[in-house]
C-alpha cells in the first residue's frame, strides 16, 4: 500500500467534505477524525467508511450543519441532543463538554441523544486522556448480537473505549462486546481464514471459527458469553437514561442504525495527581506487562494501546497507509 | 438446605461480628451485607467467606474500627484512604459519598485506596441503585490472570459492577475479568464435573473444560480472550490513578490480597428525568428480552440480575439458604 504525509491525507478529506457543504470548523475536525482513524492504523473506521460517511451526506438523512445542544443536566451531568447532525464531530463536542466540566467538578458526565455513528469509539476517549482526563465512553448500535440464549439478534454490541493518559501516550481499550465486528467477519471470510478462537454460532447452534457460519446465522459471539451479553444490556440501559435517548432495541425498529445515545465520562485524574506521579504509576504498569513472561518467546506482552501508538509512529515518520486507487476515488466522491 | 429467615441471619451474624470487637453502626452494616449476599443467592460472597472474615478480623491484619477518610479531591470527584479497615464498610461509606456528591453534582465518582476485600461488587452497584443512581464500581486484586499472550499470572480478575434502577428490582451486572472465579473452578473441580465453556487453559497450552487443568496451570480465561484482558488492564490503572492507591502488580509483592484499589461512581439519573421515565424505558428493555426468541424452549432470555431478584424473592419469602450446621459453626467462631 502506498503511504501518504498526514497533513495530506487530512488536506484531501477536508476538501471532500468542504465541497459537500459541512461548515468550518466541523468539515477540518470530521477530516482529521478520519485521518487519524487512519494513522493510528484503525483502518476499518479511516478510509474504509469514508465513502459511504459522504454517500449518507448526500442523502440528506444526516444534516451537517446541526449543533449539539444541552437540554438538561445537573451539575456535571448533562443531557446534550445531537440533532442527527455529524455523530464524529457531535461525540467530539460532548467529550469537549465533559473534559470542560471536569475542570471545575474534577469529572464530567454528558449524554448524548439522536447522534449518528461516530466511527472510532476511541477517538474520544484519547481526546479526553490528551486532556489528562480518564476518558469513558460508549454507544448503543442497532440490534447486532443475540443476547446469551438467545435466537435472534436483539442487543447491540454496544462498543465502549477507555483511555488512561500518558505523556508516552496513552493507554486505550477500544472494544465492541462481539468477540469480532461484522467487518472483521466478513474480511476473514473473504480471505478463506478461520477465525483464530471461536466467533459465534452455525445455524445448529454450535460454536465455529469459520466466519461464513457466523454470517449466515447471524449470531456472533458476545465476549465471555453470558458476560459480554449482560455487559451489552448494562451499557444500553445506561445509554440510553443518561442521554435521555434509545436503546438498541428502538434504533432497531427503525431499520437503518441512526439517532443512536451514548455517554461521555471525563475524570480528571491530574487534579488529584501531579502529571509525574501519574505518569510513574503508568509506566510502572507497563513495564511490568513488557517483564511479563509470554508463552511464544520473542512475543512481549503488550500494553492496551500499543499497537495503535506503533501504527501512528510509523505513520507519522513514513507516512499513513492508504490502498492502492483510495485517494483518487475520494477526490471523484 | 434449611432455609433461615433474612432478619435472623442478619442478627446471628451481627452477634459474632459484635464479639469480635467489630464496633457499631459498622457490625451491623456489615451483618447486613454479608447477609445480602447470601440472600441474594451468592453463596460465594456470603456465609462461605465469613469464617475467613472472621479469622483476618482475630489476625490483627484489618483494622475494625479505622475509618476512611477523603484525601484529596476536586469537586464531585474525591480520594479517599481506606486506612486498612473493613472492606465492605469502607466500600459501602466511598458509594454512600459517591451517591451523596451526586446529589449536588449530578454525579460524583471516589477513588477509595488501603482497603481490603469488599466481598460483592454488586452489592455497591445497587446500593447506588437504591438511591436512584446508576452505580458503577470496581475493584482491582492480586494477579490472579495471565494478560493475553502471557505464561505467568500478572493482572487481577477485577471485578465490575453496574447497577441501573428501577422499582420493581434493579438490573446488575457483576462480573470479574475471568470467565470464572477460582472459587467456582474449586466448586465444579470437586463435583467432578466439566465447565460450560473453554474456562482457560491446560499447562500445554491448549484451551480446556477441566477445572482441575486451569487450577493447576494457573491460567484462567480472560472473558473474551485480549479485550478481558486489556480491559482488567484499564480497569486497574484507572483504580490506581483515582485512588492514588496499588496497581496489582504491587498488590501481588506484598504476597497476599490488601490494600487494594477502587473506584465507585454514581451517576444520578432521577436528576434527569423522573422515576417513571426511567421505569418505562427500562421495562420496555426487559419487555423486549423476554420477547426474544430463545434458543432453549421454555427457557426465556433473562435480564442482568433476573437470577439475583429471583433468589431475593425467594429468600425473603422463605427464608435464605444456609448449609446444614452452617450457622451452628457460626457461633462457635
Amino acid at each position: 500500500m502506498p503511504r501518504v504525509p498526514f497533513p495530506d491525507l487530512v488536506s484531501e478529506l477536508h476538501h471532500v467534505l468542504s465541497r459537500q457543504g459541512v461548515p468550518e470548523p466541523r468539515a477540518a475536525l470530521v477530516a482529521r477524525l478520519f485521518a487519524e482513524n487512519q494513522r493510528d492504523g484503525v483502518f476499518s473506521h479511516g478510509l474504509y467508511r469514508f465513502p459511504g460517511f459522504v454517500a449518507l451526506l448526500k442523502s440528506g438523512r444526516l444534516d451537517p450543519h446541526a449543533e449539539p445542544v444541552r437540554v438538561g443536566g445537573l451539575g456535571a451531568l448533562e443531557q446534550w441532543d445531537g440533532r442527527m447532525g455529524i455523530g464524529l464531530s457531535n461525540a467530539h463536542a460532548a467529550m469537549g463538554r465533559a473534559i470542560e466540566l471536569s475542570r471545575q467538578h474534577g469529572l464530567g458526565c454528558v449524554g448524548l441523544r439522536n447522534t449518528n455513528h461516530w466511527m472510532r469509539a476511541g477517538a474520544y476517549g484519547l481526546q479526553a486522556a490528551d486532556a489528562g482526563c480518564i476518558g469513558i465512553c460508549w454507544t448503543n448500535t442497532i440490534p447486532l448480537m443475540p443476547p446469551w440464549g438467545a435466537a435472534e439478534v436483539a442487543v447491540g454490541n454496544n462498543p465502549l473505549a477507555i483511555a488512561v493518559p500518558r505523556a508516552g501516550g496513552p493507554l486505550l481499550l477500544d472494544m465492541a462486546m462481539s468477540q469480532f465486528a461484522n467487518g472483521k467477519l466478513e474480511v476473514f471470510h473473504r480471505q478463506g481464514r478461520e477465525l483464530p478462537v471461536a466467533g459465534g454460532f452455525d445455524r445448529a447452534g454450535n460454536l465455529t471459527r469459520q466466519p461464513g457460519e457466523i454470517l449466515a446465522s447471524r449470531r456472533p459471539m458476545p465476549i465471555g458469553y453470558w458476560k459480554g451479553s449482560a455487559l451489552a444490556v448494562m451499557l444500553d440501559a445506561a445509554a440510553a437514561l443518561v442521554s435521555g435517548g434509545q436503546t438498541s432495541q428502538q434504533i432497531g425498529r427503525q431499520g437503518t442504525e441512526y439517532a443512536v445515545s451514548q455517554v461521555f465520562i471525563a475524570l480528571n485524574v491530574t487534579a488529584l495527581a501531579g502529571m509525574d506521579e501519574i505518569e510513574a504509576s503508568v509506566n510502572a504498569l507497563i513495564e511490568h506487562l513488557h517483564a511479563t513472561p509470554p508463552l511464544a518467546p520473542g512475543e512481549p506482552i503488550r500494553y492496551p494501546g500499543e499497537g495503535m501508538l506503533r501504527s501512528r509512529r510509523e505513520s507519522l515518520a513514513q507516512g499513513v497507509f492508504v490502498e492502492e486507487g483510495q485517494l483518487e476515488a475520494l477526490r471523484n466522491l
